[in-house]
């Protein structure tokens, strides 16, 4: 296996650089054929938020389900247009009380203030599928209380540790998981449903000085829902040169 | 509902007492029928380790998968001789060597020690469905390490954490889960089943009075596998008296 950053290319032996390279000649065996229609730098994000997204929904076959989306972020935004398009209904859960409006906007059929313990109560035993993808470390308990009988919470973050109580598997026979990225074969049918169905992410292109910056502004939940980077920027100039 | 134990009889007001009563009278809605061919005192855990493994293994359908049982006590022993008689390819797993024949006897196909960390590596990635019957708190990440891709590992304890690490979850989209008793309809399969399959569960049959002495035998793990208390011995004054 040759990793796709900081991996070793096997042809040359240099290192590989992934998504910030300037070129890249592959095997046709592994490229895509990407979506048409659609705004190259949307698609992007297609080849990580997209499939890390797609993949839990069609393993756990959402369609006619009544499912639920954790946080409106950069996977999020991608896996409530999944779900919308896919025949899910949809209920986005966020923290964040301006991006519910947002959620509705990309195809939730309802956002829900997760903080808010009345409107998470109506909540109870209600889905069929939750899929959580916060990255911050955060107690699962009100996700698992809102999974009906044989509901599964599939949590895309990697953590250390799950805060959860056991017995909310146990009451309901719920499960939890988790899912990786994707493999080959559905990242190609992912970009085909996008090419279908008109389907990408919302991004902010910006340039490669501007990278810095960048992070602050997704720190403070500014990005509405991914940054690309024009790579064709990255042998210029910084702007704010140290 | 009214509960097995220190419930409110709504007939009488009297206190319930499950399986240490003399007598019970109730609707023939919620009575069972018991297997036929068989001791009734190796039938009496049937109502409770039975189902308790019986559900999960049904649930999952371990009917021709390769699938592990850890620990064999009261509920281990069942869960090993259910999921032989069902069709599956059985594994036990124990932390005591002593009970790796016993195992092989009730019916599992190979029974490996668990602390064994030469022999649990040749198990990696090897079974689609784990059925952990073990209530002491143990760590997780040796079981969910043999579990397959989209397997499950469904414990049956019900502690206050348990511990794994994520990560196993993600790699292998593997999946927690837990299961409680069983409902009435799966209690009578289950009761058929034993009828059909001379199944039940491997007793000792002990006086009321020698309730004390027969726990002290279970924490040191040398009952196998369930004490049965006949309860005609209720009244008999206690051997030992205070």
């Amino acid at each position: 296996m040759t990793t796709t950053y900081d991996g070793i290319d096997r042809q040359d032996g240099s290192i590989t650089r992934g998504g910030y390279s300037n070129q890249y000649i592959v095997d046709t065996h592994f490229a895509y054929h990407l979506p048409t229609g659609l705004d190259p730098a949307s698609v992007v994000p297609l080849l990580c938020a997209g499939v890390t997204t797609w993949s839990p929904l069609r393993q756990w076959d959402v369609t006619g389900k009544t499912i639920d989306i954790v946080g409106l972020g950069g996977l999020g935004h991608m896996a409530v247009k999944f779900a919308h398009a896919l025949g899910a209904q949809v209920t986005l859960f966020s923290t964040s009380e301006d991006k519910l409006a947002d959620a509705k906007a990309l195809g939730a059929d309802a956002a829900i203030l997760s903080t808010d313990e009345a409107q998470m109560a109506v909540q109870a035993s209600r889905f069929d599928f939750i899929l959580d993808t916060v990255s911050a470390h955060h107690p699962l308990d009100p996700y698992l209380r809102s999974l009906k009988l044989d509901g599964t919470l599939c949590c895309l973050d990697i953590p250390k540790a799950l805060d959860f109580s056991p017995y909310l598997l146990t009451t309901g026979r719920r499960q939890i998981a988790s899912s990786g990225v994707g493999g080959t074969l559905e990242t190609q049918e992912m970009l085909d449903f996008c090419s279908k169905y008109k389907i990408a992410a919302d991004v902010e292109v910006i340039a490669a000085a501007d990278i810095n910056h960048g992070f602050e502004r997704l720190e403070r939940k500014e990005v509405r829902y991914r940054l690309v980077i024009d790579i064709s920027t990255l042998n210029a100039p910084a702007r704010n040169p140290a």
